[in-house]
């Protein structure tokens, strides 16, 4: 995903240092021109830094706890990609504050191949100045950009709401299709009426797809990466004391798809917890 | 609704013999030209019945206790739009059959604009040979027929799915906006981002702008259908023994809905349960 | 059930006249004196009517639908025993008071051997001059009368409500030992503990033996009945408007429990779904 | 809890070096012949070291972040009576043992009066001899001890899973007496009855008693801490891949509480949860 991205950066004009913690993944941006860097704080040592990285531990490591935020130079701009906490998010933007470091929180909605045409879409939350600096750099990686204010934890909210709408959308295919299967109407008759009316949208036809065909390999995004990314939405519920029915109905079936050892699948297998209780046969 | 429909039926040429339980809301119909029958029997007498009641108790009231089934022609097709439970589209079909009578399940997605409009997602389940009797009628209201199989009870499931999903998807946007407010993204905003990315699509968008502008009244589909629908899915899932946790879900947030006292408020008001169980200010 | 209870009737000196619709079923009852009815009706001509009927169907079916109301002589008391549904029992209560019958509604908690031994715990609910008239009758089944109040339903839903906390403590056991069991403490080592302590109550006791040793066989209270009585719950908080989240869960895990095939087993076989879901194996 | 624990060691004869993190709180048991220690790692020289900790953060800042592991002799045996995660037991399990310091764990089921009564249940897990070893210390500050076989955490998961079963039991009388009061039974006649017969157990009649009276302050254990648990049943759950549907519930009613503002009432104000979600009217 990040380096889908960088090479849109690359091919606007922007001049590039890159890492990454598994080094050969950064070979391709070098070959068309890129800096290698090898360590972190010096991939930091230009104007903006755009990073990209797994999870909220990878960021702590990368970020917090190596002293990367103490070596970089007032002004730089710190584009954060990355979906994580909210507690994070927020914890992030203090400790650049702190620095005189401006910090822009860029969450993308979005698969790979998207990130390589420069057709994500892309939440932006930071201080106004800051965000019109890197605009450009912004641009040139998105179809379009989502202002959602100042406070960088506010594009990261929205991200993590935003998986958890598409993690609904499964599990409401799931189970719809399980009680039309069970009466008699297939998966793929019953989302065929369904993805092209009412809910004649991408979240809809590509995850219906999947599930109409229970083709869940190759994963797009696996089951536990929906687990952690429903985490997150329960874990921004709590700090705010919201309750989530709907969340905590999905962390269980996600939970028993991977004790079914499901973890390579994308989380569209939902659909095979909801007809496994139901006690359908396999197939569509 | 029913209006709606039958004028476009009468727009296409059709002749028309109509009863409703209320005869004043016929009198458009009998203004241009249709026949106004003082009993349901004597409306049932044409090669073509099609029925529009308001749900289980009234269709069986109409067509099983009545003896309607009895006073018609062995060669009758009756259509029933009426979204109904499983259970009695299956016991319907065996009525019908017994008699020699066609029954086609024809119940169909969208509000009365789109009846009028004649834009109405048909979906269609019967004996072929019904199905293509009653064709050209069909056509005349709908925007597409979506043809399910020949046993009724097959469109009848589909409809409920359909609208489940419906709900699923209003409770999907209640919690994510609780979400997103209390982290100090207003429902308005983030539904703004989704609504024209991933979830553009007609079940969102129309949903999405009740939420955002806590438009409520006047309702489209009141909270008390929408309970009626979701009891339509959690029974045909008893019946079929499949689990449903999203919908048990919405059955206790639409009863907190109403224990509340909101019966006329459109169902997208559920995004005021989700609200309220976090202790929101009232605007978005 | 009823044999058990009316045998004690019969050991305190009561004469009975008893019916069942299985006529077979009373022969034992027959054989120690007791008259054998050939109609309900006949069964109904005495000072009090005891009757206990599987459910809101069959009591439907013998006391509205046959007309045996009508035929009964004023000031006859009829206790109902049954666990029915909130609606029926306000709808018995008004066609008693319609035609000047007393009706009290006295359903019980305790299993068979427990109505062998006069020792339900018996909740009573009605007029106070028709409780007072029956208490003797009363009496003689259980081993203490619970009085909740002058409207029969009172009883009814206290009852029912009795039930749904006995399915909540099966599920609460199914879960918690999925947990245990998943991290090394076996079922039975981990009831011990708690069914000796802070659960030290019958309702644990009972259950936790049969989860603990998986004996699910014969089967004291069905899944079936299991769920019937969990809908009875749903439906009179759905009437009420009660939200009922816990009651919600426990439909679906009946609901998983018969999609398996299990239907002869008793309800404490919700663990096995509970196993089930976290792919434990099979043994405890 | 602490306190009441170390004062029965005292009683029982040993010789106690006591630390706390607030000083004066060691007072009492100083004013009885126990020695202060300054730091904790004074207070870890003797044979046995019990440590009763508020929860994950503060047994990971007294013995992992501040080095006490390294600074205590090896044979010394740690006795942890904190309610933690299951993922921190098995770590502290790991770091003991790699230090050649033996770790029990025993956490305990009671609340403060039984603490200083000794009647405290305690759950007790670790290698064989270091138990034999610590079995008078134990013995003295409990009624009982269960033991529950050789790793730590399996007591850890067994405490853990007991108060999943405490909550569960009280949302059980929340949702059942909701349901009782909107048809006209009050909490406290229903809990009698149930409190004295099915349920006539230390957990359904103390918090019973709370539910009916509507009475949650002060606090025995508010719902902060009801939160904080069942938070470690969902993250066992979690590790172990164990979907726990009524721990979910129990999450969301908790933080409905807590979102209202209730964080200094007893967890049995669950009750009140349940009752408004029915907007039942204050009283029982």
């Amino acid at each position: 995903m990040g380096s889908a991205m960088a090479s849109n950066l690359q091919a606007a004009g922007h001049v590039l240092t890159v890492w990454n913690r598994t080094p050969e993944a950064t070979e391709p941006l070098v070959s068309l021109g890129a800096k290698a860097a090898r360590t972190a704080d010096r991939a930091a040592q230009g104007e903006v830094l755009c990073s990209m990285l797994a999870n909220d531990a990878a960021v702590r490591a990368v970020f917090l706890d190596s002293g990367l935020l103490d070596a970089m130079d007032a002004g730089t701009v710190h584009v954060n990609h990355a979906t994580i906490s909210v507690a994070l998010a927020e914890e992030l933007a203090a400790e650049h504050e702190k620095r005189g470091l401006d910090y822009v929180a860029a969450p993308v909605f979005g698969r790979p191949d998207a990130a390589a045409a420069a057709q994500l879409n892309m939440l932006v939350a930071g201080k106004p100045a800051a965000v019109e600096r890197v605009r450009p750099v912004l641009e040139a990686m998105a179809i379009r950009l989502w202002p959602l204010g100042e406070a960088p934890q506010r594009a990261t909210v929205a991200k993590i709401a935003g998986n958890f709408m598409l993690a609904a959308a499964i599990e409401s295919m799931a189970e719809a299709t399980a009680l039309t299967r069970a009466h008699g109407v297939s998966a793929a008759d019953f989302l065929d009426v369904m993805t092209q009316t009412l809910f004649a949208a991408p979240a809809y036809q590509g995850y219906g797809k999947l599930i109409a065909e229970q083709r869940f390999k190759p994963a797009g995004f696996t089951l536990p990466l929906g687990l952690k990314d429903v985490g997150l939405a329960l874990a921004a519920g709590e700090t705010a004391r919201v309750p989530l029915p709907f969340a905590g109905v999905l962390r269980d079936s996600l939970l028993e798809a991977l004790a079914g050892g499901d973890a390579e699948l994308d989380w569209s297998a939902l659909s095979l917890v909801a007809a496994r209780r139901a006690h359908l046969d396999g197939a569509g």
